[in-house]
């Protein structure tokens, strides 16, 4: 049984796909867990309390699946299966476009003029400051985790530019309360977040 | 002597100008604190520890604007002159812009059908998790801000759409060391942060 850390599961799949040694189960997954920093030395005991460990069965042994399940418990996760096409798409939204333009936008502060760019360190407020953290995450695998997602992340990306075109057209035309209305409907997420525990 | 804590000072300063009865001093000014929660119950006693105070002079008497830094002083704030101008736009790209762009992708996920939507909450990871509680901030004070500054913004959000679409483009075409050379230099400004003690 194995288990590995990437995130875009469809391409794990299909590049495993052969070389899985009879007897062994391949069960790809991927836990909702971690910081900006990588390897063994980053890990801590409470890392994986009360997150989810995705699990994406695809036609493994149902025994096998639950005997991993249950280690994965053990660890203080919560497992739920799904199919690598859904995963990949939930992932696209959740981690994988946040992570883009949080480093498109601390990649444009790095190209402004040095005075205002030094004031931007200083002067960093929250908001620039979140999107800091993540952009300090492993590069090599971000680099992957774009290359093998692409589709997913593709689709995402489009819907999001067209959003903020629409934001950016109403500053623009002045129209306050289109910027209202979507600033209001965006905080009900944050409330279900809440609700969900995983805030 | 009045501090204000609004964020685009050109305007406030325009809209200030006529109001302003002799004897009385106006002093702009701006602290870089706070959290995603509105009004005087969300204050506490460190709100302002350690955190900068931006102050716009903008031809106010020396001494009262003196008398207004001890004051901040005294909150624990550390206090910095600036003009108007500039002052507005290193706010655009540290707050202004990443509120919009975390409106934004909240935005997107609340238009996704309702299974997906309903997964994107339950499995939101870091990065989505951290832009959904910027976008649960007060929407008539953002809506204000981005009304305000839109000069500013609009500059900075140019930016950010042509630095987005470059990378957009090195996904569709699987330029793997564009994608890497970016997201290594985006690592060294959050080390920039930590040594300015901002984090």
């Amino acid at each position: 049984m194995v288990t590995d850390t990437g995130s875009t599961k469809r391409s794990v799949i299909r590049d495993t796909k052969d070389m899985v040694p009879e007897g062994c189960h391949f069960i790809p997954g991927h836990p909702l867990a971690g910081t900006e920093f990588s390897g063994p030395g980053a890990g801590f005991p409470s890392l994986f309390e009360g997150r989810y460990w995705l699990i994406l069965p695809n036609g493994a042994d149902a025994e096998k699946v639950s005997a991993l399940e249950e280690m994965l418990s053990g660890l203080g996760a919560m497992t739920e299966q799904m199919s690598a096409d859904y995963h990949d798409r939930v992932l696209a939204i959740t981690s994988h476009l946040p992570h883009l333009i949080a480093y498109t936008i601390v990649g444009t502060a790095v190209d402004l003029e040095q005075d205002l760019k030094n004031d931007v360190i200083r002067f960093s407020a929250t908001g620039f400051r979140d999107f800091t953290r993540i952009a300090a995450s492993d590069p090599t695998m971000w680099r992957d985790v774009f290359l093998n997602n692409d589709e997913a992340v593709l689709e995402m990306l489009q819907r999001f530019s067209e959003d903020l075109s629409y934001l950016q057209r109403a500053i623009r035309w002045r129209e306050g309360d289109k910027l209202f209305d979507m600033f209001t409907r965006t905080r009900d997420i944050r409330r279900s977040i809440i609700d969900a525990g995983q805030d």
